[in-house]
């Protein structure tokens, strides 16, 4: 733990390299009211801040106050609220903010600030991957979901009624700023699906870091400062380690997608209204997890490892009751994660270490989901 | 003239160089149905055709077959067919693209092919470059323009109904195959229109090009392959090295957009029912030379060089009457080509020797369009 953290007012630096389109992270707490941090990375003088209704009452007047301070004067600040939730993270709410750009005669000098959770990052992301072929682009991030994984890659995009993320592209930020002073307003149920994903990352990459956060677990659940900065440094520096050597995600990158074939597809058949991304992904990391020993032999030790962590951190580890077998089967078959046909998984051979594989038997497959209480109806 | 030119078989290649992005362009006669040229380019086994109802009866059959003869068996090869014209370009169009995409679950290993004009190029490649967060893509320009322009640049999008290209990306092809042989079915009238883009690129960047286009013109206007060839292969090279200097657009590219922020708006007051797009460029491109004139100091023999080279290829060099100044320059305003604020226009100093320039007194703006006929309603 850096000592400057506790200091609160100096910010963590963490750099992702990605040559020409690098970028720093800002870690800290109440960084967001001091628009020293953003300056430097707002070129022109128009600002397009693009939130949601719940973030923005909270938010919005702190960001564009501090933002009035430090840029010109005369500079243009216009703001754009969309309703909360990944049912709007549609085409048509692109669309619309799009549309507000042009009626607000923004150019291609513009920035777009994302301030929200990941919804408004995929969203105002393929907005300035797409606005007049791209501009300017800050990430805000003001979920843990959002800050540990949203925050670092540059995929952005739109959901499609078919599947998860159908319409995108990969588009990086200038720079992002995690303030987790914002973490205090989040809702406790949205706060702990992000830890799935901060799991996650132990999990696929770094069994010292998944120790670490069950011996942490009670500082992280009480959103001790130090503790939580301390896991989203980690959380983004191994996802910007492994962004940075796959940024197109055309091999490695893959393993970031650890439990989400089957999230995914919780979530769709569950038409986003009963999980939260991240609870969804904690049910489908153990089913992975089940998949990774019957198909590679994983110990059962490490499964229950992550089954007792995700308990502990207030997470659900089993899909509901009542879904059918084929109706699920074929959910997944529709995910972008369909690579030549086959079905790709991330699986892991012991916590710490996880591949990709597109050879997984679907019997191996049908098993789990199976064993999980899924039902065929025949 | 390479001398393979005249075998007909063997298409010229010339590679545009984007590091990582880098591709061939291959230039010949009836290579459209000779599928080896492509092959390499297709790794997956899923190909998806988007062309249009004008082109699609000519030439889909065509390639179909070839690729059916190089491919595995067992590929998938799907097409799509848009409505031809540039009020098409839009995201309704984009969007049932990609809902066909979807409908026939193409995955991220599909290819792309954009069979057609500029149109299905623009659409199909920021469908893309979106599709899944970006797919493999193939281009085959089947008009003059859109061969000696579209090809290279990587530029993709829809349109507005408050300007064009408002929404896009830059998206690289992984090979364009330019078949001269689909010129013969190319109405004169968008053959000509084509002229004016392959004019365009001796006044920005070569004199010397400029002065063969004088004299081959007879031969271009006859479509001999020898010279169209020639001239495609000339406008590709200009652009490639524009292009590999400034992928993204940030200062030497803008150069190519000489002649468009007039046209632009002449086509969009004319609601892209009169003009096609080379013709008001080519408009464009003598307001854009009389703005250097007044600006810079141009002789006025290069205006005229240029004026009577466009007026020999068939073109139209005046501004129709009856149009409004106002509503025209609001129009110029809308364009993206504004840059903080500021017009931005490309001028040329002499032949060969083109400007960027944000710094154009709208006065000297006023009276290039006044002079060339606009009225003032008040």
């Amino acid at each position: 733990m850096p000592a400057d953290m506790r200091a609160a007012s100096k910010p963590i630096e963490l750099r992702v390299d990605l040559k020409e389109r690098s970028y720093p992270i800002y870690i800290g707490r109440d960084i967001l009211g001091d628009g020293t941090c953003l300056a430097p990375y707002i070129p022109g003088n128009q600002v397009f801040i693009v939130t949601n209704e719940t973030v923005g009452p909270l938010y919005l007047q702190t960001l564009t106050n501090a933002l009035s301070i430090v840029l010109e004067p005369g500079c243009q600040i216009d703001e754009w609220v969309i309703p909360d939730g990944e049912i709007h993270k549609t085409l048509d709410t692109y669309r619309a903010v799009i549309d507000a750009l042009i009626a607000s005669r923004h150019d291609r000098s513009t920035t777009i600030i994302a301030l929200g959770g990941g919804v408004v990052g995929d969203i105002a992301g393929f907005v300035a991957a797409t606005y007049q072929r791209g501009v300017n682009f800050i990430q805000i991030p003001t979920t843990l979901l959002a800050q540990v994984d949203s925050s670092v890659g540059g995929k952005t995009g739109v959901n499609h009624t078919q599947g998860k993320n159908l319409i995108g592209s990969f588009y990086q930020p200038s720079c992002v700023l995690a303030d987790i002073g914002v973490l205090d307003t989040l809702p406790e149920r949205e706060y702990l699906a992000g830890l799935a994903e901060v799991i996650k990352y132990g999990v696929i990459a770094d069994s010292e870091f998944f120790s670490w956060l069950e011996d942490s677990l009670a500082g992280l659940r009480a959103k001790l400062s130090e503790v939580t900065a301390e896991a989203i440094l980690r959380c983004c520096r191994i996802k910007a380690s492994v962004v940075a050597r796959d940024e197109r995600e055309t091999g490695l990158r893959a393993i970031l997608n650890f439990g989400h074939t089957f999230g995914h597809a919780l979530e769709k058949i569950t038409r986003y209204e009963t999980y939260l991304h991240g609870e969804a992904v904690a049910i489908g990391m153990v089913l992975a997890m089940q998949l990774s020993r019957l198909s590679l032999g994983t110990s059962e030790a490490d499964v229950q490892r992550l089954s007792r962590l995700l308990t502990n951190a207030g997470l659900p580890v089993k899909l509901p009751e009542g879904l059918d077998l084929a109706e699920f089967l074929n959910t997944m078959s529709l995910d972008k994660k369909v690579h030549r046909g086959c079905m790709r998984f991330v699986l892991v051979e012991r916590l710490g270490r996880a591949q990709v594989s597109d050879e997984v038997d679907p019997e191996a497959v049908e098993r789990v989901l199976l064993s999980s209480g899924l039902s065929t109806h025949d």
